[in-house]
């Protein structure tokens, strides 16, 4: 034994809560187990609908049929909220190639980043520099740079235990992978795949050109993870390779879009606001399953579930289903616009949007007192296995809802699995587990229910 | 607030490790992330084996193939221990379908559960009576079942938070369904399968005959969920359809086997016994991917991780790939045996039987003190997200071993997808999450070095 510790603790625990409370969450989990509607309403969203891009028919699509599914649950109020959205279009399907001497090409799988330009009809072909981070732009310089195709190669890091953090560590690179090498010269850039898994299925995502003039900007696109490695080990071989692209993409003008709200009216306190939601929109690869057809489907049935087992809000419960969380947040910033603008006191708002994987807890954001108050909560969970009660950021949509009074809450899901499907053609429905969903579904809605029941001080 | 509970608990806790454990953690936790090799040699196991039942040809080319790469790892000893095991052949795929009016037939998926015998030639056809429970069978007497197919169809309890309770719960049905209703004169019975999934493949598993002579036995098959409720659908419309199936599985004479064994000696208590280890056959139908090469390859890479990292175990590490656990145990009894006969005291076996899933954390079946000495290594686990250290049963390979002084513990896992691939076709290296099924690996040999360091009082 190399050491030994001793700690004395003197624990004194408030759980506030009471058998009823025991009962209900009982109720709210059997119920989404067994006669969940969120599994039914993943199928439709994706399989019927499919991807739902920003402004485009499908999004609209999703709209229509989010609006028509809360009206059929009889809540006290239903709406579209006018919100203008940025419209991009990936046109025909990529193209793309590497040839190590002329005609003798090697067909690899490439996608459009959100918001790139397109390559010029023809396509671009240039030789491939092979970088890591930015930091390497500046010491190859523009002379080994110029008239280039910058190769952005830097593998997620696997050994990081929560996916999370490894794609926050690699998302510079695209978001502002373009801006950078553009001011060396750059003339495209390719970035590997934003994923976990070797595969050959490119990941697309948001970047970015700001602050760069239209003449200056040039297209960026991923590349499969297994296509990666290939590009490089044949760039190891032979730097005088060249790299062919082709995309068509376009930013069209803004087009009108909405997001979509419901609520059922507080019994006691109908000035107090309790919001579920999540983002309605999706990237155009895959059918948006995961990402965030999932968070759709559970916020839905958290209001189903109210109703269901008839528990009347003392509060004021409120569903958001936002638009344009993948490339504005447009939505959510409009929401939190009119939330201000008519002083609705948002006590509490829960998000979705980390998978329809196993869900294991939250993640706060509010003052310590309120943290407290959460964490006490925290045993009635235990059986159904969420111990994850930690504090730290809100996710996107929720965030500029925060006060300094108010409690914003993320559900945590395993993460393990989510960047095998995020942003590619492999987020569909077969790639959601229905219990898992479903577990998602009532654990969302059994916070919900005790923040509604005991409010805050 | 309906109640206020005020718990005053004096927490006295003795953290029995060391700085140094908590680098050997990150260790093995990153090196089984960036180079772990389980998922490869999963690859391998059933992508090249393939499903690899006791007394099989299958189950001969795994054992060959474990035993080549324990030998590769550079243990101090590497053996086979040779068993006796059960040879059942499942022969012929089975064939069944629903007969409306004569000439009109649906088919529908079966399989011959495991040990059962087959329909004569020809195939067997005969009305059918749907029931829930044996409580049935005697309530509606011979009369009504004689010359019939007993048709249980109880459904898994969604519900349930965790399915392996489900399970246990419909076990007896498809264990005891053929001797139960053989009483009674049915001619043969029909169980719907394990799986919480709607879907189109059939489960199978062990089935019993005990104490029926051999000319009183009928043929047992598993129908897949999705044709259960076609059939049961059917039947509410008209009872006197009939059902048909045809099935060639034949129970043939024990032929010998082995379990794989490998050891790095201990450099301090030799004669201390530490063991990994998991079952080595599967069923036929799949790959035994989740059930139980994952276990299997876990196992394996507790014993590597161990080298390459360069930890010298205090005590004799062993690994065993037990033979013959879906239908017979034997080489968990054969082990235990052999462990008995030459008093090799065992103070710690893992199993890791619930598939290549994200792992949770432990259950252990021990005395009191050595519960609360694992419980003290809790937190050294909080930041791989193991946080289930609960008592509990052991696994059923590792069972034999339990004496009242040594600590038995079984990996558990995430296990809400897990009867969606158990004992089907559908069990196959595709549904193993690389990152998953290595955090499992790591998990089980941070447990073993913790135990390994720290030993039993």
């Amino acid at each position: 034994m190399k050491k030994t510790a001793l700690f004395i603790i003197f624990f004194i625990s408030l759980n506030i809560y009471s058998q009823t409370d025991e009962v209900v969450l009982k109720q709210l989990y059997s119920e989404s187990l067994t006669n969940g509607k969120s599994y039914d309403w993943l199928s439709y969203l994706t399989t019927q609908i499919g991807g739902r891009l920003s402004g485009s028919y499908n999004a609209e699509k999703a709209v229509a049929w989010a609006k028509e599914e809360l009206d059929s649950l009889g809540l006290d109020k239903v709406w579209l909220q006018p919100v203008m959205v940025p419209k991009w279009v990936r046109g025909t399907k990529e193209y793309a190639f590497i040839e190590t001497t002329p005609g003798k090409t090697t067909s690899v799988n490439i996608c459009a980043l959100g918001g790139s330009i397109a390559t010029s009809p023809a396509g671009l072909k240039a030789h491939v520099v092979e970088i890591q981070g930015f930091e390497q732009l500046k010491a190859l310089g523009k002379e080994n740079i110029e008239g280039k195709i910058v190769f952005y190669n830097r593998p997620m890091q696997a050994n990081l235990l929560h996916p999370f953090e490894a794609y926050r560590d690699g998302l510079n690179l695209r978001y502002q992978g373009a801006v950078e090498a553009s001011k060396y010269g750059a003339v495209g850039v390719i970035i590997r795949s934003l994923s976990l898994k070797l595969d050959e299925f490119p990941h697309t995502g948001v970047m970015s050109y700001e602050g760069v003039p239209v003449e200056k900007r040039i297209p960026a696109a991923a590349i499969s993870t297994k296509d990666a490695e290939l590009l490089s080990t044949m760039l190891k071989l032979d730097k005088t390779i060249h790299f062919y692209f082709k995309q068509s993409c376009k930013q069209l003008e803004d087009v009108q879009s909405y997001n979509v709200i419901g609520e059922i009216t507080g019994s006691e306190y109908p000035n107090e606001y309790v919001v579920v939601g999540a983002h309605l929109d999706s990237w155009d690869l895959g059918d948006g399953a995961h990402d965030n057809g999932a968070g759709v489907v559970q916020s839905m049935d958290v209001l189903r579930l109210f109703k269901k087992i008839k528990i009347t809000p003392k509060r004021t419960l409120r569903i958001v289903l936002f638009m344009n969380k993948e490339n504005g947040l447009r939505g959510a910033l409009k929401y939190a616009e009119e939330v201000k603008s008519k002083n609705e006191n948002h006590i509490f708002a829960l998000e979705s949007d980390t998978g329809g994987f196993m869900p294991r807890g939250f993640s706060f954001d509010s003052k310590e007192a309120d943290y407290n108050l959460v964490l006490s909560w925290k045993p009635l969970f235990k059986p159904y296995l969420q111990q994850y009660f930690e504090q730290g950021a809100s996710d996107a949509n929720i965030g500029p809802l925060k006060t300094n009074s108010n409690v914003l809450a993320s559900l945590r899901t395993d993460s393990q699995r989510y960047f095998d499907y995020h942003h590619a053609s492999t987020d569909t429905f077969d790639a959601v587990n229905k219990r898992e969903l479903e577990l998602g579904a009532a654990t969302m809605a059994a916070l919900v229910y005790l923040m509604d029941n005991y409010g805050l001080k």
